[in-house]
């Protein structure tokens, strides 16, 4: 059984996962080779490196396991119609998005920005306007996995939740759900706004100028979903209105956000370069995911965990 | 009954509590004046403005209810003498300070610092190194209830805690508790240290060289107790051989922190001037503890929530 890794994990990650398959035969090579390919049973990719060509040349393959959760790239109708099972680490970002959320929110709350700004200045000064989190009310735009896990954790400081999905059926660490066709009517009531929500005909565009004038001039926005949920023009408009009190960027209509837009400018906004998800820990995550799945594997089970539905693309 | 405030809180925090106390007098003066004081019954109070001498014009006054934590201020001689009932708002730091310490955490750990300097350089880049918080080991120095607290919310976070206290006796929210004196054997196992040990014989400079030398290279220390836990000189000296990855500061041997201290400078260090509890809640929490005292008190109670013998200072 061979397996082929195209990117190479660190030697504390990869020692112990060689030593756990003595059975299996690991290659780990940067870098796709149409050479390693057609020997490999299984391929372990961040799924950007695969072609139509290349999944005819692998002839051996059996399964795919994707260290990454979007299939865009992946070549789907090929691997459809070579019947290769398809697996990916779907919830990694959970914990470091999350993570991220929090840490945003809180240093917000907390005067952060403005405790690292007068240290540059060596400047001692104890007038700062800190407010808290707990007793607050957050909207949460798409509890899904990442947004209930941001949902748990607010609720831990003492915040009220309130998930926002399509159908507004109930939702683990949510105190409130309602279905997206109403959200403008609670937008009033949020201190914090978070989404977390995903590209779509429904989402997209979504909050024009009625959403922003609906919320508190108080309100942090956060965008940690898609970029496309707001117009820029309708988001710089309302930061410079002060329509809302601050807003945390982490996706951009347009990515690499332009050096010319007016965002960078604005002190009531964050730009976060779509890292919110980075972590130093995702191949130890990844590995962890593959792991038992491998072992699964080998006993001959077939339905994995994170299997993947190559067409429909997750 | 006359309830006379040295302060004077926001009119919405004020009118509710006159409205909700008819039969109750209030005088909202700031600074402190004799012939307000001469009339009150019940004096509320920073615990700033009394002396030996107020205390005696205070012919009628029966309670002292202290918008603050500390006592140090008080004429406790004077007060225990005419037998004065004093209570205090203990506990009030506690929230925010906690929202403080997983702030200061969460942002260091998702590279907060390095997102708003790339901001101010109008700088997209996605290369940095973000680490996450869950599945580290914490150790708490005085897990009392801000210490624990804190402990509740690294859980949630998914952290191990290590409370370490006096008696080495268990803590809630503590998974391992251990007595200070065992202290440097668990330095070696903490990716982060915080401390909220008050100033006491036993505190005072008992991190020397040997305490950093014994921590992880990686580690975060947090002192958001008292200053003089560690010479500013072996603070320094660790950061800059980079004993520990980095310190996060609210207190200092010398507050405000010299101009001149080479702390300022350090790219590991982040100086926040001891600001780590203030809110713009601070007299919405105050009140909200006044509140059912005031109750009681009119009842004919006695016993009132944080209850402070003045003498021995809490």
């Amino acid at each position: 059984m061979r397996v082929y890794f195209t990117f190479e994990p660190r030697p504390d990650l990869r020692e112990p996962l060689v030593a756990e398959f003595p059975e299996v035969d690991f290659v780990f090579e940067k870098g796709i080779s149409e050479e390693q390919l057609r020997a490999a049973d299984i391929l372990v990719t961040y799924g950007e490196d695969l072609t139509d060509q290349l999944i005819e040349v692998a002839e051996r393959l059996q399964w795919i396991f994707v260290a990454s959760a979007g299939m865009e790239k992946m070549p789907a109708e090929a691997i459809a119609a070579r019947n290769i099972y398809v697996s990916n680490v779907r919830g990694i970002h959970k914990k470091p998005m999350t993570e991220s959320v929090l840490a945003h929110i809180l240093a917000l709350k907390r005067g952060l920005p403005a405790i690292y700004e007068q240290q540059s200045r060596t400047e001692w000064n104890k007038r700062l306007q800190l407010t808290e989190l707990n007793g607050s009310k957050a909207l949460i735009l798409g509890p899904g996995a990442i947004g209930q896990e941001i949902g748990r954790l607010l609720q831990a400081f003492g915040v009220h939740t309130i998930g926002i999905n399509n159908s507004g059926t109930a939702s683990s660490h949510m105190n409130e759900t309602y279905p997206i066709t109403e959200l403008i009517h609670h937008l009033p009531k949020a201190d914090i706004i978070i989404s977390i929500l995903p590209s779509t005909d429904k989402t997209r565009y979504l909050l024009d100028e009625s959403y922003f004038e609906a919320m508190k001039d108080s309100a942090i926005f956060l965008n940690f979903g898609r970029g496309d949920l707001v117009a820029e023009s309708v988001l710089i408009d309302a930061l410079q209105k002060n329509k809302i009190a601050h807003a945390v960027l982490d996706v951009f209509e347009e990515e690499p956000l332009s050096e010319k837009s007016p965002l960078w400018q604005l002190s009531n906004a964050t730009i976060s370069p779509h890292i919110s998800s980075h972590s130093s820990r995702y191949v130890e995550r990844s590995l962890a995911i593959f792991k038992p799945s491998l072992q699964a594997w080998l006993k001959g089970e077939r339905e994995l965990e994170n299997e993947v539905d190559i067409l429909r693309g997750y």
